[in-house]
């Protein structure tokens, strides 16, 4: 596309390097920013810098923190005998939002995804042996592993599961089956077959 | 939602302002730009800056340019007696990459939208007349109205024409009808419906 000014290509080009936005997409935003007052520019640009330079990760759970503890680990009102490990911090604010859970978490930073070139070693498994084996070793009973149902996600939760089995703790992982709301007839072969040979005991 | 952190949170509200974006798209964003390396996040801010603080408009067709008058305007290649009016400046990007049109632009800034308080009055109406009494007067012989087809770009069109008339310039509207590729079953009647009445002669 031949853009009217540089100007323009550059900014096309930056913000289309986000994932999901294409160069159109990215077009519309910066003609978008164009129309508004410049102080809204600047806040975003601020507030996009400003997230990059000063967040900080929990010293324990590598969740996302204002300070050095983030608000759950810190919070004495939290189980701290379940630790639950996810892949990311959207994976935390989605346990989180469903208001079922209490208990702390663990923040892998990514899962074991060889194709992509990440290892066990890439992630903050050391970090979560630590917290087993250490300063946390008599509080934690339970971990759950609430990794995605893909390959990677069950590659990961498969070698966390053999990681952590010295410790004789409780290991589960998040149930497997038809979404609430889903219809039977629309579920794929995989989910419906699973969920039939993981039944539960109907109470 | 609660965020982990108040950086997080400022970010999020700053990205989900742009259009089409909401709280979890801007989350995954911001959580995209958290896991690349920091010069990636600076270059998009100062892009972002650089393109609102610096951008410059064409004196003559209000397009985006990069020095007083645009690139299509400043072309002596061009054909200078036709103009084609558009509601923006992604209207001049669309029309120049079918490489059908060799003339020049006039960039509206907008379509009469009295629901959204958009008034003649806060478009570039008054320099398309002056384009067509003063400098260009013996230049301009056709005017091309390429409006949306929509309730605002029809009103819009009606009201161009009207303030065109008295120069005795040829005026015309871009044709409507099916699309190239498109299947008459699946047309909308009004489209279809137009499509018959404004038919043209099978050459």
């Amino acid at each position: 596309m031949n853009y009217p000014s540089k100007l323009i290509e550059e900014a096309v080009s930056e913000v289309s390097k986000l994932p999901g936005i294409g160069k159109k997409t990215a077009l519309r935003l910066v003609l978008h920013l164009l129309k508004k007052e410049e102080p809204h520019t600047r806040s975003l640009a601020n507030a996009l810098v400003a997230v990059r330079t000063q967040t900080r990760y929990c010293k324990k759970c590598h969740n996302i923190a204002d300070s050095d503890l983030c608000g759950i680990c810190a919070s004495t009102r939290r189980d701290q005998s379940i630790v639950c490990v996810v892949e990311d911090t959207r994976d935390v604010l989605a346990i989180e939002n469903t208001a079922q859970y209490n208990g702390l978490y663990h923040v892998l930073g990514g899962i074991i995804a060889p194709l992509e070139g990440i290892g066990p070693a890439d992630l903050h498994i050391d970090t979560l042996i630590e917290r087993l084996s250490g300063s946390e070793r008599d509080e934690i009973k339970e971990i759950i592993l609430a990794l995605s149902p893909t390959m990677e996600g069950d590659t990961t939760a498969f070698y966390l599961q053999k990681k952590i089995k010295v410790f004789g703790l409780k290991v589960s992982t998040i149930a497997r089956g038809i979404p609430i709301g889903g219809d039977l007839e629309y579920a794929d072969e995989i989910t419906l077959g699973r969920s039939i040979v993981g039944r539960v005991r109907y109470e």
